[in-house]
């Protein structure tokens, strides 16, 4: 890859230039009036393709935004990688908090970064990072050094659920058909502490509401005779849990793949600072699940956590009411190998067996995501690791997130394929906020690791 | 009695008209705009006073609405029984939930008032019950058959709470010198099921407050690794009850006085129906503490209620978020002999042991309220039973009611006094709601009955 890491060293600040123009381009997804932007953004990126010497390029409508295609077919018969990013972006509210135009993109050096950052919305998630994947390409192209098979699908409703999307994948599967799919939409642990994210925790997501008298009853007359619809949805949730903290609905880990010792040990690897993490959220200790670390607990661990309650006379000072109904949202993240829906049905049957007699408890679901993984011992990872290693000079840490992406799933539902997270953004770019910005370091180490991948890739598939 | 019975025979019509001149005024304390009605009202009520025959009738000023004071001193070494009632009203609204003018009282039949009932705000609570003492007075002087000394206090401020009624009791010590208080502004059983209240509960309410992190946070990143303060809360809420649904914090119960259980067999004679009264409140179970009945749970037993909860997030659909605070308002209905400032001391001091590390708790007290109890075996209470002997023909059942009157324990430890709760109303009545009755049997019965209180009480403390 000689020629190609001389390319991207000479091209710099054009690729950067070119990044910056698409960054100046407000792809909303979800608010309608900003709908040309979109469209505008598909074709620059799509132009970009064609310049870059893909062909096939295209820009496939859907019901909502396009999405953007593009292929690279050196022999039909070499390892093929789908690379899936998405160039939509987030609303940039709240406006006031930026410190600069989030559409007008600035470099500006921070604490972590400093040799600069891109200042812009989408900067990191996803036009920086997805836009890596594009230059990385070319100078491969460019250099002759792309020794396999390469397909772009580039998205346009990440931040809005990429429904379309995964109507597209069912519909196209010929043309997407590949050996792994390669994305860079999240992060590593440190700029000098390199990280591949192994799995995606899946979600169970239901809202109960747990009724006992048909009115709202004075608590000096029935207080003490009838069941309180709080109280009992309180004591249904405090019951979700054992004293070691693990969830006690029957069934709940019965699919659970627990990781090897080895898997473990690597992942314990991770830097984490028990202080550090407790002083950054102002806490005195953390809490979980007994006999895993904090960093076990937040990934290779499912949780249940109340997301909402609510219930009885919560205004201004006291009001001496026992409420007809109570309300919580909870949500259960699950891990390899959790099914939502079957989680949802074990919830809700636990959930009704517990209500004592005087109340009536119902329980609905609302979305579920399922989770994903990405063995440490697949080519995929391996390659994505030999990259890490020869671009930052270190073997990268196999990181499980605590978060969902559910598309990695449906791909791997749909296509059969697993995925490869390789993120080189990190927490602090302030991604759905205020002054969300990537660094230089991290877009020109992208583009430079991303090469070895395919290198390796193309080696390990063989 | 038998000339007063036969005065209260013969001026039934009068006593009538003018209740419902007394009704027809709103007297409406909480509301000035109507200020003018409730000074009206009082120099209504004194006028009568006056004309009924007692002395040193006066309408004490108070920083909010007026007293109405009058005395009938017989002879200063016979005992004295101070009345004590309201002449002030609550709010009508919703108005179009009346069938008729709330201060326009008319006479309907109904199906428990087949001679008809009064219609009217205050028709009960408590111009309709107070009067009675008026009249049922006007009677014995008329006929020169008080056999003791009489003093009503009858104010205008009870439901706004009492707070300058308490202010005038300690300044007016002397004025107000009794051995006995008796007041009907409480309810019977049936009007063939005669009852006397011999107990209130007090109340100790509070507002707690659980702080995990100091911002809500992402409940894939962080969900299994920090205390998510609605989980937490709804833990701690559960372990404030044991399994027997008593109350578990330390010292709760050290106060409370035990019944004995000839007062429990006595109380058990009410009648209760548990399949009516699941069914008015659409319930499949009553729920509560072991070993108590119902009634008993509702009345003598000490309880703890949630009487609102609130956190995170609780709009439409699912939002993953940890949220940082969560809150619940907590009530519990106290006993004699229990101390609401002591119960909310030991709440505090327990629901702050409770508390894991990775949360922050912060009780703030509410108002409280003492409870009181009037002694089965007490002057007052005996006299009271053998008036409902006399005018209903079968002895009164003594019943502990669930619900709190703090000018009652006030006047105990202001004046040193006991009550007596003669009330005549029905659970059905409907006071503090739309279309409040009286009925004219109540009503009636009420004046007939409270002559035998003080020919018995008189007899009693001789």
């Amino acid at each position: 890859m000689h020629q190609t890491q001389a390319y991207i060293s000479s091209n710099k600040k054009r690729f950067l230039d070119e990044l910056l123009d698409l960054l100046s381009i407000p792809s909303i997804s979800a608010d309608s009036s900003y709908n040309e932007h979109v469209e505008k953004c598909a074709k620059k990126l799509s132009k970009n393709l064609r310049k870059i010497g893909l062909s096939n390029v295209e820009i496939y409508s859907t019901a909502g935004h396009p999405i953007v295609y593009g292929e690279k077919i050196i022999d039909p018969k070499l390892p093929t990688v789908l690379i899936y990013g998405h160039y939509d972006v987030q609303p940039a509210d709240p406006l006031d908090l930026w410190d600069s135009d989030p559409f007008n993109p600035v470099i500006r050096k921070t604490q972590l970064h400093p040799e600069g950052a891109i200042f812009a919305r989408g900067a990191c998630d996803d036009k920086g990072q997805m836009f890596m994947h594009v230059k990385a390409v070319e100078a491969m192209i460019a250099s002759e050094e792309l020794k396999c098979n390469v397909k772009f699908m580039i998205e346009g409703e990440e931040e809005v659920g990429s429904e379309n999307l995964a109507i597209f994948v069912k519909n196209q599967k010929e043309l997407l058909d590949a050996d792994i799919i390669l994305v860079s939409d999240t992060g590593m642990l440190a700029n000098d502490v390199p990280s591949i994210t192994t799995g995606l925790r899946g979600l169970s997501y239901v809202e109960v509401e747990v009724t006992g008298p048909n009115r709202d009853l004075h608590s000096g007359l029935y207080g003490g005779c009838v069941a309180n619809p709080i109280n009992i949805l309180c004591d249904m949730i405090s019951q979700l849990q054992n004293k070691d903290l693990s969830i006690s609905i029957p069934g709940f880990y019965d699919q659970v793949i627990n990781l090897s010792m080895e898997e473990r040990n690597e992942m314990s690897k991770a830097p984490f600072s028990h202080d550090a993490y407790c002083k950054s959220i102002d806490i005195n200790d953390t809490h979980g699940e007994k006999d895993f670390s904090t960093m076990e607990r937040g990934s290779i661990r499912p949780t249940l956590d109340v997301n909402g309650i609510w219930g009885g006379y919560t205004g201004e000072g006291a009001k001496t009411v026992i409420p007809s109904k109570a309300y919580a949202k909870i949500s259960m993240r699950l891990v390899p190998n959790q099914d939502p829906e079957e989680i949802t049905r074990l919830f809700c049957d636990h959930f009704v067996s517990i209500a004592p007699d005087g109340v009536r408890v119902r329980v609905t679901p609302h979305h579920g995501g399922e989770p994903a993984v990405t063995p440490v011992d697949s080519t995929g990872y391996q390659a994505a690791s030999y990259a890490y290693e020869k671009s930052f000079g270190k073997k990268p840490i196999p990181v499980r997130s605590g978060g969902s992406i559910p598309i990695i799933a449906m791909f791997e539902k749909e296509l059969g394929l697993k995925t490869v997270l390789m993120g080189f953004g990190l927490d602090s770019d302030a991604i759905h906020s205020p002054n969300e910005h990537y660094g230089l370091f991290n877009f020109y180490k992208g583009i430079e690791t991303i090469p070895y991948f395919f290198e390796s890739f193309s080696q390990l598939s063989k």
